[in-house]
């Protein structure tokens, strides 16, 4: 598996986008409005291989607002390119680790995504995501 | 600044490594301890330019033992690789970002390494890594 990214909470994407710009000296490559996973997205390109991912929540009730709420801004998750997402959740599952979703699910760039129980992979968030042609 | 590594805050460093391997489906390159971060490190490789840091305190003033008192383990920071840490904390400090020490200090690998409050960065903790000749 290949890191892909790191998602990071924040309250108001269009004022950490400036602070991640200054840091990262560079601007954002992408950025969407995910209805379904309740988020809105911006994407910083940070190497070959890996990006930053910035997530607001666009309603109360989003993961990302529950997310915020219950431990402040900061990093949400780390995510890892598969080829085979499925082959890779079953593989995982068989290993303990335990699903947070039944199926893999439309993430940002419509790639496939899927996230594993902070409890049962010691404490981080872990999703697996796979680009769809 | 390209992104370097992500770093994990674990309780015990031989149980956390098992877990990796069995989730990256690859082994640590790199093992060492740091007497002067008072931290034990485990890398794994997960890309071209990113890798995966195992952190274990080895005193109950560690560093990463205060956090995972506080915390719990899961994702302790985020590192970038810059040519220059000197020139990246002077422009970073400009900004506006609050440093965590005074100057850089050796870390894993011997690289030299610096950090910033994560007050001053939107809750995420950053490190700035360089890598010595």
């Amino acid at each position: 598996m290949i890191f892909d990214h790191i998602g990071i909470a924040v309250k108001n994407i269009e004022v950490a986008k400036k602070m991640y710009e200054k840091i990262l000296q560079t601007t954002t490559y992408f950025e969407e409005t995910l209805e379904s996973q309740k988020v809105k997205v911006a994407f910083f390109k940070t190497g070959q291989d890996s990006k930053i991912e910035l997530l607001e929540g666009i309603s109360l009730d989003s993961p990302i607002s529950k997310f915020i709420e219950k431990k402040g801004e900061g990093i949400h998750h780390m995510a890892f390119l598969v080829k085979d997402i499925y082959a890779d959740i079953e593989r995982m599952k068989k290993e303990g680790f335990v699903p947070l979703q039944d199926a893999p699910r439309i993430g940002a760039a419509n790639k496939l995504v899927f996230f594993f129980h902070p409890k049962s992979t010691g404490g981080s968030l872990i999703e697996l995501c796979q680009t769809q042609n």
